[in-house]
């Protein structure tokens, strides 16, 4: 039971620094965050900034350059094609104009920008390019060059009339964990695995669980990676076509997919664009043989080294950019598209350009209209929203940091949280979709950050699901599955597969719990049409009373404090969901006792 | 002589740490830059952020306003008034409306933009205003509030048609601190002083040595402090309107000014608007008796602390928005005006506010309208431009520590250099001054720096006398004075006063020196309307050679290098100055020799 889950002697304080530490590996901390900001102040930079960032075909498109302060650039220019070519010496070109010259106080220095048209296209079209500037001394800088290779970063705009899926905008997602979900057929886990062993899980079991998942409302499944790897989690393939054998076969996916679009339920494979398993057959033809035709989709080093995700040699890395790569990548993407699937989530998708992306659904797209493309993005808001027009939108790790703080950690109150989260949904445009979540296999889960209070799990369940952004439950939450022990160890190590326990089943699940989510999911499914409304404020007290109402009728009171909170109801409003019993409206009035929330309307 | 200036075995990153920590006190290091960011980033923030910056009478100006991470605004709005009133609960107001979110990676977080109009004013108005937001609690939030007292910031505009007087412009500028320039009368300088001591340099001296300075060329005096002050260097001063005896009378300077006059030349007061000092009566009575008027003039704590600058207890803080205060300093500048004085140095201009010294050019202008305003600002070039409308211009800071890290540093290379200078020169406006400066009294002087080298001090010069903004020569310079020590002592701590020398006088002159700095004076008082040209680069090489072109015929070289450039001059040019005889033009063929420089058209 949740509340089972093995309290530890940790201050919060401690929790706090670890979780958001990892939550934002690359941008978690001051100094980071600062390397950034220069790193992003440096050289040629376009970043991807154009205007609209989602042009409809037939719109022109404004493209802005900035010129760092160690840049001087005598002419700025774009090179594009328009027939799938890499963009070249010989392709067209756009000039752009000096449009302004901006004083940067971090760099202590000034930036120049530049600016230009880049030509409307009919639809259909995938605009690819590349930007440079010729210095006074006439050498040629690429943009956002590569800072190990010095290779210009390639972009491409897709001109189309592309919206997210209607499905996907209304979809509850149910993050599943293959080898920790289900053994399936009935057949008990593995025993005595290490926390990375190989616990048993399948396809199968996923199948068998397809009653469950649909009883508890949900709409689309996304799976953990399937196809070969060595590790359990999947996330560094050997191949991209076939699936690793310990979860079964191709025959299995089909049918689980079959079976949940049958149970009204989509599908998303988990796929991993940045890397590879350093076992992968091409990554092993590439690094014995300089000739070998997959050479360029990796990088190796004049040593013989070569890059890989995070320096984990075990993932060298893919350019996805390069020609082949690339279209080994999208060719696995359509294959599954073809066999069923309903889309991916993307892993590390900040790694791939942004012309691989914008390629990528494009590519997608042709084969199946309706699928999805998410992306983990784990970045600031500003990166996050470049994707707009290249996927459907971003993992909401941004809400995941501020709602832990709020609900978990304590660390903002409630006025902190609601200016977050409003201006956090202004920034973003509506053809984009924030995914949000509570937790994932890569962090503690918010249980265990919680140290088991399923009724602070209900609160942020609850708020979660007032969100527009369609909600991802990871496997368990909805039945108490916790940890064993804290992701952190005392000796600075981390191990993410403490979150990855196996899922609970039968007798072994919180039933208030799941009850609890039947209801959220259900409530939610029927009022998503509601929930786009514009959020204003009607109680933030400091101890943690949290009332807004969203639209012109619908009523969110969280309560983290130690005293009852009260707030007038809007009229004819009546109690939809409550967290506890103990919640009454009565009288017109809404009383909610700590630690307990509920929406009316 | 310059080369007999004493040499010290300072490495040059020491010098260079050492200078650039002094120059920008508040913003040398990225931890205060940092610092900077941060407050500005909190809040709710206008910094004066008015488009246009500078409103000519009948143009509808538009305010921005920043809300930062830690402030939720419900509504924001701008009280004003017209009538010279402060702005307050029952003036008149405008909404502004929120225009959109803007993400912070810095902070990590959002700020939310508002904007709206100012109504539109007639010629003469000043418009204060201050900003204000409240809160969904029902709170009221002032912008830019003081950190310690929480008192939001005074803003004003001038609807005028002021621009920055033409004589100004034009000007080449003399620095002299009084008391270290001449004693008059042909007295000798006063024995055994200290260097904080007095060294005997009256006004009687100045006027001894106007023939001196007419021969030189300069058009402006700038005096440093010649009100009564406990210290030499004036810049805490215990009266606004009568002069230190020990430096001379009324008369005298009335003198002075009627006899530079008669040469042509200008005169500027140094005139500290940000603190007095602590033997002021003012500050006797204030800090003495709670009730006397001249209380509100300063801020004292609850334990009788008192703000200073700096925290600096000798130099009490006044708060030049309050109205007896501000009275005080606008008719002290005006007796002084109305005396003959041609305007101010504002001694750290950026103390007291926008509204302050929009109300003081507004006052000034009217008695003296050819009378010049030039701000103190060690600040970041956002933060100086804010200036324009309010000041005639800011000393140029920013040029002078880029220019010391070409040419005395060899910190940055020519490329470098450039791109700062034709950046800098287009991010500022067309009707703002940035007067340029190698060194002044809180720094080591520019031929310390180069340990007494004067090759690369007539560079330096060279290149100060071809920029747009009106050079100021510090006293001596010219001749070679140069240093005893360095500012920075091997115990950390640092003594300005060492580049406070007195001046020399006679054969202790360095004639040759003079000589090219009459010239160059002399060139750039004939030249003076063609520097405003856009400046394109010609040469850079690693090496420090640096050639540029100024409009369409004027070619600057600077060869701090250790080879010999060449570069062609352009179609006619002949040679107008050359730092060094071995400079040769033939056959349209420049060509410098090592640590030498030409002017070419």
């Amino acid at each position: 039971m949740a509340n089972d889950a093995p309290k530890v002697p940790l201050e919060n304080d401690t929790l706090a620094e670890v979780t958001s530490d990892f939550i934002f590996g690359t941008m978690a901390t001051d100094e980071l965050r600062l390397a950034a900001l220069r790193e992003r102040g440096r050289g040629l930079r376009h970043d991807g900034a154009i205007t609209p960032r989602d042009p409809q075909p037939g719109e022109p498109v404004t493209i802005a350059v900035m010129a760092g302060e160690d840049v001087s650039a005598a002419r700025v220019w774009v090179s594009y094609t328009t027939d799938g070519r890499e963009p070249g010496e010989d392709s067209e070109a756009v000039a752009l104009a000096r449009t302004g010259t901006a004083w940067d106080t971090l760099g202590w220095g000034y930036r120049e920008r530049w600016a230009g048209p880049l030509p409307a296209q009919p639809e259909g079209t995938l605009l690819r390019y590349r930007v440079w500037a010729r210095t006074p001394a006439g050498e040629t800088v690429g943009a956002d060059r590569d800072p190990e290779t010095g290779e210009p970063a390639h972009f491409a705009v897709a001109f189309d009339r592309e919206t997210v899926p209607a499905w996907l905008r209304e979809a509850v997602i149910y993050q599943i964990f293959v080898d920790r979900f289900a053994p399936g057929d009935g057949g008990p886990w593995r025993p005595d695995q290490p926390l990375d062993g190989f616990w048993g899980g399948t396809l199968r079991g996923v199948i068998d669980a397809l009653p469950y998942l649909s009883d508890l409302g949900v709409t689309c499944l996304w799976l953990s990676p399937i196809f070969p790897s060595p590790t359990h989690h999947g996330y560094d393939a050997t191949d991209y076509v076939t699936i690793e054998p310990r979860l079964g076969t191709e025959d299995d996916l089909v049918a689980l997919i079959e079976a949940a679009h049958h149970h009204g339920m989509r599908v998303l494979l988990d796929f991993v664009a940045n890397h590879v398993s350093n076992e992968h057959p091409a990554f092993l033809r590439a690094r014995h043989d300089p000739d070998a035709p997959e050479r360029s989709w990796f990088t190796f080093r004049p040593d013989g080294a070569y890059r890989a995700f995070f320096d984990v040699a075990t993932m060298p890395q893919l350019d996805p950019d390069d020609p082949g790569a690339r279209a080994m990548l999208i060719e696995a993407a359509r294959y599954w598209l073809d066999r069923g699937v309903d889309g991916f989530r993307l892993d590390y998708a900040n790694g791939p350009s942004h012309a691989f992306w914008a390629a990528f659904r494009r590519a997608t797209r042709a084969v199946a209209p309706a699928s999805a493309t998410i992306g983990e993005v784990v970045e600031s808001a500003v990166v996050q929203r470049s994707y707009e027009g290249r996927l459907d939108g971003t993992l909401d790790f941004l809400l995941l940091q501020q709602l832990r703080a709020f609900l978990a950690f304590e660390r903002i109150d409630p006025a902190a949280f609601h200016r977050f989260l409003t201006r956090h949904l202004a920034f973003f445009p509506a053809d984009f979709l924030l995914p949000s979540f509570l937790d994932n296999h890569d962090m503690n889960r918010f249980l265990w950050v919680v140290r088991g209070d399923t009724r602070r799990l209900k609160l942020a369940a609850l708020l979660q699901f007032t969100l527009p952004g369609p909600p991802i439950i990871y496997y368990g939450t909805e039945v108490g599955v916790s940890q064993g022990h804290d992701l952190q160890y005392p000796d600075g190590s981390r191990r993410p597969e403490e979150s990855r326990t196996p899922m609970r089943w039968g007798e072994e699940q919180d039933a208030d719990l799941l009850a609890f989510y039947r209801r959220l999911i259900a409530w939610r499914r029927a009022n998503v049409g509601r929930l786009g409304g514009e959020r204003s404020l009607r109680l933030a007290t400091p101890e943690g009373g949290y009332v807004s109402l969203i639209g012109s009728d619908l009523l969110l009171a969280i309560n983290r404090s130690d005293a009852p909170i009260e707030v007038a109801a809007p009229k004819g409003g009546t109690l939809a969901l409550a967290t506890d019993e103990r919640v009454r409206l009565a009288s017109g009035i809404l009383t909610v006792p700590p630690n307990a929330g509920a929406i009316v309307g």
